[in-house]
């Protein structure tokens, strides 16, 4: 049995924990991010946290085989470095294997949230034996990661998989990439809560327009599927309409990538219920058909312990690909 | 010095070349695809056709390294075999390296015509030294192929890259692919010469709606060009606005594969002069910045041997990929 470390760095929460060849989570142990900050610095949180989660495995140090980490930004898989750090600005820069890794002993591979949670849905969730596997993460903002035979598909520079920037509108939004029209300021949680808003004042009778209903509550996609949830005629149309607008793009990904697995994870899937009917429908319908391709379109399966799992089969890649 | 035979089979016509390592064309020999398939059929009239170009190369026999064939339809590089060949359906589902390998007495590697002629480019044309080159060819249909680090990036059945139906149109035309609102659908050559026809009614002031001058032309995105090279205000527009949906698709393209060079092909760039000042700034303007990226957006630079360096680049890469 082989054993892998997996350190999930966020923004808000660390998480490391031991996994097993096969996927399997052994342990885990957490800390607010802030808290992992302190003196002597975020490293040697790091290194701490390890050493507990694989005490709590009841795994010798000396049997792992390697660490992967998930760094919460654009990274360079090699070091692997994190290219741009705003919420943990003293990683920026730093290369982790001479640093981290050799602190651990162990080799060291790392990369973004999305490619490693692309990877372990590939190899252990929900595209499992598919041979290209799209994740897409529809939450704050929309990204993903492409893996193909079990590598991930990096690109030119490591962002390939931004699929929260096609091009769907020609004249649309402006987009915080600099672009415009882009799926993000379609379908994204923002997105999905401000079209609410902006249909409101013409739907006096939705159940969002009645403020003791939403007491307390902010307008966000929660709130508007729970509205959904109870028959709200307006949230629904909304869901509708994006979940049309992500059936669309799904199909666009399957015909460019040839994908046979497209997972769907992020916050916004809590209304997966609202969403996959119609997205699964539209992408039926408008991806080409094509001999052999049964594709799969899925919600993710490895819930809160995704980024671990992550980490983790960036390290039993050796760094995941190109 | 190593040697390789580049088979090139199309709808009308076969080329046969010697191609060099560095992708330089030694030979080309041809012949009308309807004089090959007479008795005794297609693959004897290859094996002459090679050993034709051979010996105008004055390279002998034994000296090549390896073979490669181009293929007009959906073809399984195992075999290689074509899946679907409407125009020589003698060759459909036929293993070619036990058949035509055999008899060439050489290794064979087989791909459709989009794939190959993506690799020569990534190789010896307008995409070599870029990281993950991007093909798309706009003709009567809009196909293409992506090349990541010298390796076709084939999907998971071999039809990735279909850029064709990237969606474009929530609620457009139908598409031959069986989806609707596909980029085919508005930026293929019968799309754009489609378009204009549409306008015309509008315009009685074009020179398209000049019967003489019109006369003995077929109405298609050739004419077009020539009415916009005059200065006739509704073809530039029409070039204008196709510009605008290939830079858009170009963008998302950029955005999704993180392609670091994007190579435009196929007859509607005849036309290059009226659409890549518009599609490079639009892709330019969409496509997100990432630093470290330039992307170059570029004609095709192998023009009609591009088939042939296609081939012989499939039986350099031993298939090419996975």
């Amino acid at each position: 049995m082989k054993y892998y470390l997996g350190i999930d760095v966020g923004g808000t929460k660390v998480a490391v924990g031991l996994v097993t060849g096969e996927g399997r989570v052994l342990s885990h142990v957490r800390e607010p991010t802030a808290e992992a900050r302190r003196s002597p610095g975020i490293l040697a949180s790091l290194v701490r946290l390890s050493r507990r989660a694989a005490a709590e495995a009841g795994v010798e140090w000396g049997s792992l085989a390697a660490a992967g980490i998930v760094l919460p930004g654009p990274t360079d898989p090699r070091g692997p470095t994190m290219l741009a750090a705003p919420t943990i600005p003293e990683l920026e820069g730093v290369p982790l294997s001479p640093s981290l890794g050799v602190e651990l002993g162990l080799p060291l591979a790392g990369d973004n949230d999305a490619n490693a949670i692309a990877l372990a849905e590939a190899r252990f969730g929900a595209a499992r034996g598919a041979r290209v596997a799209v994740y897409l993460t529809i939450s704050t903002g929309i990204g993903g990661g492409v893996v193909a035979d079990g590598q991930l598909f990096r690109g030119a520079s490591g962002t390939a998989g931004e699929f929260g920037h096609l091009v769907v509108e020609p004249d649309g939004e402006p987009c915080a990439c600099g672009g415009a029209g882009c799926l993000e300021t379609v379908a994204s949680g923002p997105a999905i809560a401000r079209r609410a808003r902006r249909l409101l004042p013409r739907h006096p009778e939705s159940v969002l327009a009645d403020r003791s209903w939403r007491a307390g509550r902010s307008w966000d996609a929660h709130l508007l599927a729970d509205a959904a949830r109870q028959g709200d005629a307006m949230a629904l149309h909304v869901w509708e309409d994006v979940g049309e607008r992500l059936g669309l793009a799904v199909a666009s990904i399957i015909n460019l990538f040839d994908a046979d697995c497209v997972v769907l994870g992020g916050g916004v899937m809590g209304a997966a219920d609202l969403l996959l009917p119609t997205l699964r429908q539209v992408a039926a319908e408008r991806a080409m058909p094509v001999l052999g391709r049964p594709v799969s379109v899925a919600p993710a399966a490895l819930g809160e312990d995704a980024g671990i799992v992550g980490a983790a089969a960036l390290g039993m890649a050796g760094g995941g690909g190109r």
